[in-house]
């Protein structure tokens, strides 16, 4: 086993070896780039290290000891000399970048002795003993775990003394000093002195990283981001450069393209007489990357026929460090750079353009997720802001606006022309037309699936649920946040995208979706084998959608044509004492829901829409049962409240959502349904005779037995027929269910020989299958499970495929076993997200469906789906 | 294909041939009994009849007219015969007892012209044309569907017009002119003249029971009982005979033992001079058997030793029908007979005393289900009352008392000596006092693991649960059901068996467990391989279960320790503002567990005791929000009450079935659990050390992951550890998990990595699998459910199979997969319904768990299962 591999070895494709750092410095060294020659120790000694029990593989030192003196050969310098020191950085690097393991010792090789040489050849004792000083530091606080500290303390203690402000005016007996400060604290508080032998520095340092691989930070993290615990870290010694020798030296980092805007134009920043993190920290004001050419011209030129080469060499925008050591150019680092969703869209289809890669290439070079950014208005990425509280993300985009306690106030000042956000312990119907007015809408309470949430998606408007931490006064008018108080009219800005909510105005930009969003997302759609189609419940839902590129209504949801001033209408219905007067209710609503598909078919003419019908339980037309009781106890009700807290009272339920709803309903009024349907089939001749193409698929939701989904596909036939006959005319539909229920997917062989379509009802699959009331966990326990690791993501946001996606495995095999033509689709959230849209694509469905504001999204992760599926290679 | 059977060429065990009757009238005839001869037509010809589209098959009618023609030289009567014309019944017969289906045709034969040699045959002449009227309207009400009613009318015309108030009063000549007026109704309601040729009338008939075998209400009756369609009805033709003749003509029904008490003795009811449904019918007085013997000496010494003959070829207590014309005996049916449970029990032990069975047969001969009624009171089968309303049938046994509407009402009106019944809208936890006082308890709201159910069930005490047209009113302290108002204090009877609500006394019987009991059950031990575990969680109901033949604890429920004078504690536990005040009141719990679980763990010495964590929310230990709320709008809320508000909204959920309860409340709140392990440890040690003997399991509930499972049982492991240390002394336990949810089960093989064993909580995993909250839909839909025919059974009795019992199934081959020892029972409802039973015994469950009074029951099932799987023959 070959533990340690010089620059000159390696090359970019051995990532799982040599990790991301060592593989790209070998292959720099190998395209002859200026890079400080050094050595890669490998994951694979990591992975020895641990299994041994934390100790280092026999022949492991031997190797490095061969590889160092090469090295020392090369540099013709050595180790610890302490005419001339060899100096080296020591630092991790696993196959992903990864947070939480130890960084970087710099100056490894300096002690008492070598730090002479060093001020010999540098003719700067004070940049000796700094150097010296700052490994000490690093060396203590994480090679040895010290606390750091007691260093910051003991540097804070020498300029009180020395009465001066800052470290340069330090001298370099006042850093002399404090070494041996520093040396005395890791000798106090480590137990053990500071190791003056070089080898046996490097050996600690090498040590130290392996462990950091099983540190608590980076096993978390590991967990989170699935990333497996047996990849190990690899260790990158290289020759130390230093930036900070004088005007003639300088250090920086650049872009190939520019990352925030995707501009075929180098990008960076750069400082003089500097080391490489002060441009990280932020200390000093950078340089743009193109005045280097004023200071170092020879340099610079070096430097961007680097960039070309590299871009080239990679086929993507590289992420390049460099360093000026005394007018000479080395590389420190190159990866594939980071960059924004407006950025990756840009390049992708540019670089398509050029040449570089092939339009598959483009496709996989943009992430799904990313387009979120494209779509809604952000914080500006600039803006520095202080986060007064959480909430959860629950419709993504920013917005900034005055507060407002109730949905007339909002309307109201929102007609006044303000810019408002409508802040409510949580939302319901009566709601509706503040929602409309507001830029955002904030909720102290309910989950992703709240009331506030779904309806926010639906519009695409910012929201923030369940921020249990605004504590609400409606009466006063206010909100607080511990002692933070904010009230009407205050302006507050939120980020739906994040949860954030920040007191006063942040600058947001709005993305216009471009060229080459419209461009990169024609060419996913050539690869791409499932459909994408849209929730969409009203007509300018659906153009919204068609404008993203939908392919069909997967899911319209009729109860929110119960809504708003339709209220009275359906409560007449529910309220009714005879059939006559049911009947007369049911008529009302029956001319309303038949203009409604008539305008939602146009829409989305000669495309399929999938029309549920009511699904949720009567009591959510109905007032609440709370308010009433506590008004009957103060004041007392009229005749007609008495009445609605009645029905309300009757019409509750212990647990809602595994109630009286959805076809149980729909069984237990058989007038509803039939309504429903004939209104639908009605709409659809009007279309087909004004000569559209009405494509209608009816749904029937929560089903739990093929008995329960016969009686009512019988229903809904003799119904159609009958209007169908009655209007001289017929339309061709197909009627399905939703799989929404466990049992519906475990006996889904015997309800497919019912249905013509399934459409899986993930939501409420995930909501029976775990046990998890969405109203209830996402604000209460989910942060901590998902915290302490015991669900791998949020199950309602990616679909959980070891539970619930076997249930989709398994209805699929038992449908497709009685009827081999079945048309399979999903309609709950994850249809919008990509790593569930992945899975869909796996299992086999025909479609996804999802939120307007998510088809693109949905759109180029199908196509990455089916790229990958055709061995295209993992966009991980 | 063979359509028809004389009498001479069937046997018994040709039920699905020559349906139930026809096989038993077969081998009546071929044991040498005096049977009218006859014969039958079999099911494969109605199945003919049906396929072919409701035409009688070819060749059926001329293996009749071969039959008819046998018959006929065999009684040397023709049918139609003017002179002396042979008689004929229609019947039809099922391979089971089947109501809904045509009856019987009786007199077939009889015209306007054999109607004269039955008179003169006969030599009474209004016999023949009371005779031909009663064929007429039988014939025209069942075979030409034409409205019974009209005759009725026109014989109450007739009785008017000629002053008379009995039949009996009519004269011949009335007959007469009857006969003309019923085939003139015929005539105009059906269409068709009353058809005079017998043969024609013979044809009619037999298509009337093929036609009845697909009638609504036979349809509907084979759909709730589970028998298939297609298995079709036999059709029976037999010689009339009468017992009506005269003096010495009679009929009666006799059993050969007595079918209520089992006593090995014969008996029935006898009449003179009257038809078979006489007898029935109860209009006139019937005599008991014995006396027959006065009447008939030589047919009684005839009926007796066919009993005697008929018993000893069935192996069983047989039912006979049988009449006398002219003094000759002959019987016309046998079958076993029906019988009671105690009556079961009795004969089952004694045959198997006598030699005529042996005791695998004799276990197999009581059905499980019977058991209750050997368990709990019971409506005296002889009383006659009037139902006043119906709720669920919540906890078996029948109560009567006076009604009192609250808990304290309830338990000092019993301590001043009444029998009291506690009526309430629902019961909480503060009602235990009046619910231990009442004899049974009624309640207008809530399903069937309602508080009220649950709770009873646990006690014993009969229960109605949901009873919705009861409408309470607590104010005026009484009851309405329609017009009728019930008022505290006045005496009602409840049927917790039936959900039958009377008022008045109705006469209940209290059955003693027998010695037959004990024997036929100590029998059926010997037979099952599952053990039987009982739900409980005191010691007291411990000590009930162990009488019924207990084999350890199943599921004790932690949280029924947490109620009653503990709340308060339980309330300041939830309350505390510091963790000091939470840790002092979780000592407290502490405190009194570990007595609690000393007591249990005594009560069961030796065997296994599964201790589940605290499962349910914590807002069940708070006081109604609604309630606070009215209260605080009404007359203001004090200091302590408004922090119960506070602490009831913070922790009340939308979807309580799917929150914040099981283990994620123990994640939650760490403290809670480690309490509970830590009392139940060191509970366990105190009996060790007294020298008892603990088996303790520990069971963490409603996980969804192994993640989640394993951290559970790190915890509990650390805690019993650390417990053991402190204690000196070590105990052996297991920790395992529910598997409740549909993602625990189908992730069983993960999560048996951690768990010693499953216990498969079939209420909630039925909940989820349906989506069916119990409290919700029992009341609701489940009614209409099940007599639409859209569930086989309320799968909260009757385990889902074919669902639920999917994700059992799975669960249990992936969690031997990983685990191949795991120890596996059930806890749900289900452990003690017998079809559930049979399902756990097939899938190889190791126990059942299930409430003390279902103990038995569950013994009784598991030797059936055992027996049926062995081979023994269904006990269907």
């Amino acid at each position: 086993m070959k533990y340690v591999y010089v620059f000159e070895e390696g090359s970019k494709e051995q990532k799982y070896l040599l990790g991301g750092k060592g593989a790209n410095l070998a292959e720099m060294t190998k395209l002859g780039l200026p890079v400080p020659p050094g050595f890669t120790i490998t994951t694979e000694a990591c992975n020895a290290y641990r299994a041994a029990g934390d100790e280092l593989p026999d022949g492991l030192m031997n190797e490095v000891e061969v590889a160092l003196r090469a090295l020392e050969t090369k540099i013709a310098k050595l180790l610890g000399d302490p005419v001339d020191p060899l100096l080296v950085s020591v630092r991790s690097g696993a196959p992903f970048s990864m947070p939480g393991m130890m960084d970087t010792v710099l100056n490894l090789g300096l002690n008492d002795v070598s730090v002479g040489g060093l001020a010999t050849q540098t003719g700067n004792e004070r940049f000796a003993f700094d150097s010296y000083r700052r490994f000490v530091q690093m060396f203590g606080k994480i090679v040895l775990d010290v606390d750091g500290e007691l260093f910051e303390e003991a540097l804070d203690d020498l300029r009180e003394e020395r009465g001066v402000a800052t470290d340069p005016e330090l001298s370099a007996d006042d850093l002399r000093g404090l070494v041996e400060t520093f040396k005395a604290i890791v000798a106090r508080e480590a137990g053990v002195e500071f190791p003056q032998e070089p080898h046996e520095q490097l050996r600690y340092a090498i040590q130290a990283v392996f462990r950091s691989w099983n540190g608590d930070r980076a096993k978390l993290y590991r967990k989170m981001e699935s990333i497996p615990d047996d990849l190990g870290t690899a260790v990158n010694v290289q020759t130390m450069v230093f930036g900070n020798k004088g005007d003639d030296s300088g250090t920086g980092v650049g872009f190939t393209r520019n990352p925030a805007t995707g501009e075929n134009n180098h990008y960076g920043d750069f400082l003089t007489n500097a080391q490489g993190e002060d441009v990280v920290a932020g200390i000093r004001v950078t340089e743009p990357l193109d005045s280097m050419g004023n200071h170092f011209p020879d340099c610079y030129q070096q430097l961007l026929a680097a960039f070309a080469m590299l871009e080239n060499h990679y086929r993507d925008m590289c992420d390049i460090e460099f360093t000026i050591e005394q007018g000479r150019l080395f590389l420190l680092q190159t990866r594939v750079g980071k960059r924004t969703a407006a950025a990756a869209l840009r390049m992708a289809v540019e670089m398509a353009g050029e040449g570089l890669i092939n339009e598959r290439e483009a496709v996989l070079r943009v992430q799904p997720g990313q387009l979120d950014q494209m779509l809604h208005p952000q914080f500006d990425p600039d803006a520095e802001y202080t986060t007064l509280a959480k909430g959860l993300n629950a419709s993504p985009g920013a917005a900034v606006g005055r507060v407002y306690f109730t949905a007339d106030d909002a309307q109201t000042r929102q007609e006044a022309g303000e810019k408002v956000l409508l802040v409510r312990p949580e939302t319901s119907p009566d709601d509706l037309h503040g929602m409309i007015a507001a830029e955002g809408i904030l909720t102290s309470r309910g989950g992703l699936v709240s009331h506030a949430a779904v309806v926010a998606r639906g519009m695409g408007t910012p929201a923030i649920c369940g921020a249990e931490s605004v504590k609400i006064d409606l009466a006063a008018k206010l909100f607080r946040v511990g002692d933070t108080v904010v009230r009407e009219g205050d302006v507050i800005s939120i980020n739906g995208s994040t949860g954030e909510i920040v007191i006063g105005e942040v600058p947001v930009v709005v993305p216009e979706p471009s060229g080459p969003f419209e461009t990169l997302l024609g060419w996913a759609d050539n690869y791409r084998r499932l459909k994408v189609r849209t929730n969409a419940d009203l007509p300018e839902d659906a153009r919204k959608a068609l404008e993203f590129g939908a392919e069909g209504i997967g899911l319209c949801r009729t109860e929110h044509m119960f809504l708003g001033d339709r209220l009275p209408t359906v409560q007449r219905m529910i309220l009714a004492d005879t059939e006559a007067e049911e009947t007369a209710a049911l008529a009302e609503l029956h001319a309303l829901q038949r203009q409604d598909f008539v305008e939602l078919l146009e829409a989305m003419d000669g495309l399929p829409v999938t029309v549920r019908l009511l699904d949720p339980p009567l009591h959510e037309f109905l007032p609440n049962v709370e308010e009433l009781l506590v008004k009957q106890a103060k004041s007392g009700l009229d005749a007609k409240e008495s009445q609605l807290l009645a029905a309300a009272e009757a019409w509750r339920e212990v647990n809602p959502m595994l109630g009286t709803r959805g076809c149980r309903l729909g069984i237990l009024k058989p007038g509803l349904y039939r309504m429903q349907v004939r209104a639908l089939i009605e709409a659809a001749i009007e279309r087909k005779l004004a000569g559209g193409d009405p494509k209608v698929e009816i749904m029937i939701p929560l089903v739990v037995s093929k008995a329960e989904l016969a009686l009512l596909v019988d229903w809904t036939r003799e119904v159609a027929e009958a209007t169908a006959a009655d209007a001289l005319g017929g339309v061709e539909y197909l009627v399905g269910t939703m799989i929404e229920t466990p049992r519906a997917a475990l006996t889904a062989d015997e309800i497919a020989e019912v249905a013509e379509f399934f459409s899986f009802g993930t939501n409420d699959l995930t909501q029976m299958a775990f046990g998890f009331s969405r109203d209830d966990v996402e604000g209460r326990f989910m942060p901590e499970y998902l915290e302490l690791g015991l669900l791998p993501a949020n199950p309602f946001e990616t679909l959980d495929q070891s539970g619930v996606g076997l249930l989709v495995r398994w209805a699929i095999e038992k449908g497709r076993s009685t009827r081999p033509d079945i048309k399979l689709g999903i309609c709950g959230e994850h249809g919008g997200d990509p790593e569930s849209v992945r899975f869909c694509h796996d299992v086999g469905l025909d479609y996804v469906s999802c939120s307007p504001y998510r088809v693109p999204i949905a759109r180029l992760a199908a196509a990455h789906a089916a790229l990958d599926a055709d061995g295209q290679g993992s966009t991980a």
